[in-house]
């Protein structure tokens, strides 16, 4: 996700076109969102996450015997190498969740080698079942000081990370929620995250460098740390008149809005209509009313005075909060979900590589004759 | 570095200006290179590493007495978090290298977290002074079952690393061939490695986030791994002839020749004059006038045949393999020159800051229906 301010094509590759891709189209006129043809509604509707990462990954639908397949593979590569357990418990309590994440690809990359690997998938398929359990690992034994089990009974990704937080299995509801919402994260075209994988891949580097590169970049606020500011600012208020106000005089002060606005999108973004829906259900079902009312006040006024829209950040924030999840974890789960993309973008780089390796325009001094130490 | 193949200036965003930047001219009209406005041949020749770090970082010479004072603190940055040593060496012994690098930069994060850090350079620093000491604690332990001591008495990174890898303290002769590659490795304007620096602080991520995105994209074959492959290409051939023969097949068979050839230079790499005089010198001190016969032979070959020059990786590998380093570590040494060129890059990022993201070009299907599970 990108900041709110500055929709001045210049500058950061905007507009500028680095490479094709059969993937997603992202913001084509009708403001609309495709992942390998098919419509982000009709995903978000009738499909699973598994579905949506297959498709994504593979270029097409499962069908039932192949999905079924696939939530059983999952399911089984949920555990972590006992070596890597072992060094999550030496990483401090404090440490940042995405750091947690980007040393556990990393380490990943020492106790299950790419060069051993067999099958296209097999490492995106792995990492996809078991970067919540490291998250997870390390942050349950921080909190509660017990090894928790890795291996849950949930059938789905969504299922198996909410039964991981909560430490119980979920309501059938708030695992559909967060489906949803790893669907709707699942792929973006060439976002920063996912332009980064590219460039990793590009040297002919390895699947873990590359992915490491993704966690990276997703860890900055002007990216994946959008959905974590959002939260903290919907709870800045404690009413509807109070949100307005301070919205207004954030955007008078020039402060930053996280959650609004688009690189791509105009007018807004296909996937924030969908997760508001999810947003509304459980503020009602967790009775809880005013905090979509003070969200909804912030979405009205920046669209009044900015003409900017919530990006699909705004609103998972408050779906994530109804469900339970720690806001220090949004971006993780952010991860969870674009992992998927991420590698197919990946597999689709190294198909028709080329290095990439832009040039800059050179502001600096002229030639300068040298100057020996003793005289400077 | 790039492979030798495929000049066409299309894709991999080549010929496109990604932004401005004040720290280094690469591939102006007289194939000469510039940091921060001093030839690359004065530095080489004048200059010592830690003064070509300091002028990349902070923009100017140091004097004397700032020398003698980075000099000092950079030593004094050698050691370890007892915490990193005691994951190190849980790494396992036949670990790619660059991986170790990349997760003990990562691990970093969490010991020396940047949000603890008071000074712009405070990071970039501690990362010149102890990403060697990361690699070869982790490598000798494997190697001698001893932890090694991560104070050497060496006065310069580049003698502190090879005392390292030797055991003693090496030849003033070595050390400073070491010295000169370091300094002419150290920065290469918008390369892969520092554009994926660039992507991913542009997010406004933190400083190891990119810096481990650095180490991953600078691991591939087609940039930093190249030094690796040259070395491996020399040692293929017994003499001459056999070299020129080998190359013209290689040449007929469409196969990648590493090393030579650049994206940004046409006629010569400027840096490659200045190792290969370094490589013929230390040729000759080690009685070895054959091994560089067969790399000159290559040179010829690859320029008669397809006007390539050898880049900075060919006669490189030449120099590490007479001053002892061992081949897997070639490419490691080339981020431990280069950790200054990335963070001069990410330190200029910040400070103009706009999300480097661009569009791709959709390849893939048209809008379809959505297909019911069970109709697949």
């Amino acid at each position: 996700m990108t900041a709110s301010v500055d929709k001045k094509k210049t500058g950061g590759l905007a507009g500028i076109i680095a490479g094709d891709s059969a993937i997603c189209l992202c913001g084509a006129e009708e403001e609309s969102l495709l992942y390998r043809g098919y419509r982000i509604e009709d995903l978000a509707k009738y499909a699973s996450f598994e579905e949506t990462a297959w498709l994504i990954l593979r270029g097409r639908l499962p069908n039932a015997k192949e999905l079924l397949a696939y939530k059983e593979e999952l399911s089984r590569l949920r555990d972590l190498p006992v070596s890597l357990k072992a060094i999550l418990e030496q990483i401090p309590k404090n440490a940042n969740m995405m750091d947690v994440l980007r040393s556990g690809c990393s380490l990943m990359g020492h106790f299950e080698p790419e060069e051993k690997i067999r099958g296209e998938f097999e490492i995106p398929d792995r990492l996809i079942a078991c970067l919540g359990s490291m998250l997870l690992y390390w942050y349950k034994l921080h909190q509660t000081g017990k090894r928790i089990n890795l291996q849950t009974s949930a059938n789905s990704l969504a299922g198996h990370l909410l039964q991981l937080i909560l430490g119980h299995p979920a309501s059938p509801e708030h695992i559909r929620a967060l489906d949803t919402s790893l669907i709707l994260y699942a792929e973006h075209e060439f976002n920063a995250s996912t332009f980064t994988v590219r460039s990793i891949t590009s040297t002919m580097s390895d699947f873990y460098s590359a992915i490491c590169g993704g966690i990276g970049a997703l860890r900055g606020p002007l990216h994946g740390g959008a959905n974590e500011s959002a939260m903290e600012l919907i709870f800045r208020f404690k009413n509807e008149a109070e949100a307005e106000t301070g919205i207004l005089t954030m955007l008078k002060n020039h402060e930053l809005v996280m959650g609004f606005g688009h690189r791509v999108y105009t007018t807004k973004d296909p996937r924030s209509a969908v997760i508001k829906d999810w947003a509304e259900r459980l503020s009602q079902e967790a009775g809880d009313e005013r905090t979509f009312a003070i969200a909804e006040k912030i979405e009205a006024t920046m669209w009044k005075e900015k003409k900017l829209f919530p990006n699909l950040d705004f609103y998972s924030a408050l779906v994530y909060r109804y469900i339970g999840i720690p806001i220090e974890m949004y971006t993780p789960m952010f991860v969870m979900a674009r992992i998927s993309g991420w590698s197919a973008h990946l597999i689709e780089q190294r198909k028709n590589n080329k290095l990439i390796r832009p040039l800059s325009h050179y502001i600096g001094p002229p030639p300068q004759n040298w100057l020996p130490l003793e005289r400077r």
